[in-house]
């Protein structure tokens, strides 16, 4: 396992609430940060949807951002960043302009539309209400798998789910993942059980099944959810050390390559990619350039082995559309 | 005047609705297209707030946009796009994916939660419902000055609003823009009347008072809203041409130096400037790289008449904090 509870909670000042609703079959995950904390992003496929993530950029005024949100719901799940800031308000959290706050809540959404769930919610969505419910809900420990943000999410040919992992690096920096697996791709080879991001694998968090001894090119073929089947895989990326913004825009984009570690494909036409990126500010650079190149690593590391865990704790939706769940293909070997 | 109705509807295939909340002292404006639309965007400012604007990158998969929103209420006023597309889901309208529609809806905010209107909105803000009303109001035909999205908006001296104008090209492409006035600077020389856009006046359409024959340094001082006090002129330009997205982002890139033309100061650390810009490919391009260029420039003439227009037809709000309309100040002289 990696350190604590191999969640990306591991990094400390940041708690993560999920909620859910089994009709919609979607929900929403919070990484509410105990302060306002450096984050940056990429956004890496294409078909990209967020909200407030214009201060995120290095060259914007914000200097840290109350929350992350990961969620369900295609465009109709931008509304979860509204709980959010409605949530943070009552708690009198956000940038201070004059004498109110605004809170800064950047939110990644993926396309669940067509899973099997509920969608005729009337005339507006309910992804405000699972905003609010997931910061009720926020704590160091917090479910994987079929949870959250990653409720409804799927790959092509497995359930989906949310994943999280962590690792401390040479220097002590403590590093963590959190990932809504919902690939236009696999994470696992030639439909498993292995998975891609195996080598990769901390103790059994994954099943320690390892990798086959040989990848023969029939055991590879390029296989993606087809037609218009948006697809996006949305992570969180965080470490305790110091970073500025456009140190922690780097952070995002060297975290993003955990995503082509643990899937056959992504940053595809047809996929919203999107990596976040924070820095809690508990714990000075020591070597600068090396420790963000190995905090950057070690995030990407830990993005792909979120992204394996995600899938290997999915449970099975009860809708006939609904891909399969590892543990229920292949049985849980731990 | 500019062509027809002088406004961004005289390009086909736009309709505008504005909706606001007179004790709120705020509102929204929606840009609704009669079909999905090309479209991209600047974000210029250092502080800005947007939601769904992923899919204006020319990298990205949408090959078009169901309307753009220009709101109020900062980062609260996000909520708005979800109205837009409760309505657009209720007309049928949006990106199909499969079986499902997803309403396309880029939106940009401006920062106007200081200016003595009634914020205390209990849970949640009432952008989204004014989102959805803002749709049931799009015309051809609507209002200026304090309306919309510029219902609340100010400058460093006078009330802002919601402007626009419109012209035709040398070939006969019809450009329109469209702007919430929210500037961190001044829309006028030396605190008026003489506006900075006089230059590009078409007519009398913001008081043809024409220009100072010298504009001495202390005419000029370097003036803005002080402190952490974001503020925010969001735009956003349009055609009848045809162009691709990228081409699109080169028009918004191109019309964002109306802001520069017309504003002492823009583009600055505490303000959001953001510029769209759409396409609504109603006729094709004669002269390719001339068209593109005077299409551009013709826009930015538009975007700086548009500003001075939303500070011209502006009238003040009545609170204590709210700087006076230039129409109080100075008088309408047509």
């Amino acid at each position: 396992m990696g350190e604590g509870r191999n969640l990306i909670t591991d990094v400390a000042g940041i708690r993560v609430g999920n909620a859910h609703d089994e009709r919609l079959a979607s929900g929403v995950t919070v990484a509410l940060f105990d302060a306002p904390t450096t984050a940056s992003w990429v956004a890496v496929g294409g078909g990209p949807a967020s909200r407030d993530t214009g201060c995120l950029e290095p060259d914007t005024v914000a200097e840290g951002v109350d929350a992350i949100v990961l969620s369900g719901g295609s465009g109709f799940g931008l509304d979860a960043a509204g709980g959010v800031q409605a949530w943070l308000r009552e708690h009198e959290r956000g940038f201070l302009v004059g004498s109110v706050r605004v809170p800064l809540v950047p939110q990644a959404i993926c396309f669940d539309l067509l899973n099997g769930g509920d969608k005729d919610w009337g005339r507006y969505p309910p992804y405000r209400e699972l905003g609010y419910a997931a910061c009720e809900a926020v704590a160091e420990d917090f479910a994987l798998g079929t949870a959250g943000g990653g409720y409804g999410a799927t790959t092509v040919n497995l359930k989906g789910g949310l994943g999280s992992a962590s690792a401390v690096t040479a220097n002590g920096f403590t590093v963590g993942a959190m990932v809504v697996v919902n690939a236009i791709g696999s994470a696992v080879i030639d439909g498993g059980p292995h998975f891609w991001a195996s080598a990769y694998e901390v103790g059994t968090e994954f099943g320690g099944l390892g990798l086959p001894a040989h990848v023969r090119p029939e055991m590879r073929p390029m296989h993606w959810k087809g037609g218009p089947q948006p697809a996006t895989t949305i992570a969180m990326v965080a470490t305790d050390a110091v970073l500025d913004k456009a140190m922690a825009k780097r952070l995002a984009m060297a975290a993003q390559t955990g995503l082509a570690k643990a899937l056959r494909l992504s940053h595809a036409l047809f996929d919203g990619d999107t990596v976040f990126a924070a820095a809690t500010g508990r714990k000075p650079l020591v070597d600068r350039y090396n420790d963000i190149i190995d905090i950057g690593a070690t995030a990407a590391d830990c993005l792909a082995r979120a992204i394996a865990r995600g899938v290997y704790e999915a449970t099975t939706l009860p809708f006939p559309e609904s891909p399969p769940a590892w543990r229920d293909k292949f049985g849980r070997s731990d």
